[in-house]
């Protein structure tokens, strides 16, 4: 289905108080993809790693452990909070950059890469209800507050929670055309919302406190 | 945002080959409630639960254990396939299934309760690729070929994989009303297909098919 022979190799970053569908909904758009992709689940220590919602996944490699990476997906959650004041988390992520072809991130998750200094002069989104904060961690990035999600060069950033999964099947979309994407959507029985400036839960009020620099945290 | 001050009670139950949106769609939806509710994963043993897409999942509790049970989830996935023959875990289900409030299963889920014996007589459906081997292991179920879900008294099944997440908001809508409904897909940025017979994913042909007796299976 992906037009390759080659897996795609994806890995995913868990942190404490990471958000369910943020890293779910991607690995799945991506897991149903043919041949079959390697997903590998990355986090400070390998082990169990509890959802801000309660439930615990397994961490089978370091974020210190060299693998091809193909997508590196980084989800959000209440425990960006913590991660942004972890340096050497802020180190691992900027290696682990580096050595991605494609980097992605889900609603807060944006604020790790804009802490780390890798949206620098980018075009970037994230979560609504957190914009205020996720944008001071990046002065120097251009955050766009109306998009599903933002694509710049080989960097996807999506809003809240289940923008990530729309953006999964935009990465898709771009990486082996639009046929491969639907044909993913019809396996999952997911309705694509397929234009990334069509965002609905962008508020004219978010509009006009972007303009005039203050804005809304209140993620939950 | 519940109109209750009691918490609702979630066991999921995890199995070799689930499906990760499945389980981790309605989870999210879930979980953006107030007050937070508790989330547990429930399997045959506790310990690492190797989803179909490759993440483990840790499931603390077994099938057995006494728990407070508001709402049981069933996902779906390749696992079911060997499920359907476990006659221990089928016995667990049942009692299970005798404790919650509402049961929930998406995709191929509905398999195990039907090969239960927990929907005769009862409307249900399913994942549209799966449909042949899945309405076999219930003759007795009324199956619904076109619903993005079917609800039949405090009974929820869904449709294919993402057709979860539409479930859970419809079920948060049964139990809380629609006020509430919405204001957790507004934290979820999730867009809403809220008409549960409007489903683009049950093609003519297997309208057809249904009619006749013979159902594709064409499962990933």
């Amino acid at each position: 289905m992906s037009n390759s022979a080659t897996p795609l190799h994806v890995g995913a970053i868990l942190f404490d108080g990471f958000e369910l569908l943020d890293l779910y909904g991607p690995l799945e758009i991506f897991s149903l993809l043919e041949p079959k992709p390697v997903i590998r689940l990355l986090s400070e220590k390998t082990g169990p790693v509890a959802s801000h919602a309660g439930p615990v996944s397994l961490a089978d490699l370091a974020l210190t452990e060299p693998l091809p990476l193909d997508i590196l997906l980084i989800p959000g959650g209440q425990g960006t909070r913590a991660l942004v004041h972890n340096v050497r988390f802020l180190d691992q992520l900027l290696a682990l950059f580096r050595r991605a072809k494609y980097v992605l991130s889900v609603c807060t998750g944006s604020a790790l890469l804009a802490k780390a200094g890798l949206l620098d002069g980018k075009q970037a989104t994230s979560n609504k209800m957190a914009f205020a904060w996720v944008t001071q961690q990046g002065p120097r990035v251009h955050w766009v507050p109306r998009a599903r999600w933002v694509r710049d060069g080989n960097i996807f950033t999506s809003s809240g929670i289940s923008a990530g999964t729309d953006m999964a099947v935009a990465v898709l979309d771009h990486l082996y055309g639009t046929a491969v994407a639907q044909q993913v959507c019809q396996r999952a029985e997911y309705l694509w919302h397929h234009v990334p400036q069509d965002d609905p839960f962008c508020s004219e009020a978010l509009l006009q406190i972007n303009r005039t620099g203050s804005l809304p945290d209140t993620e939950a």
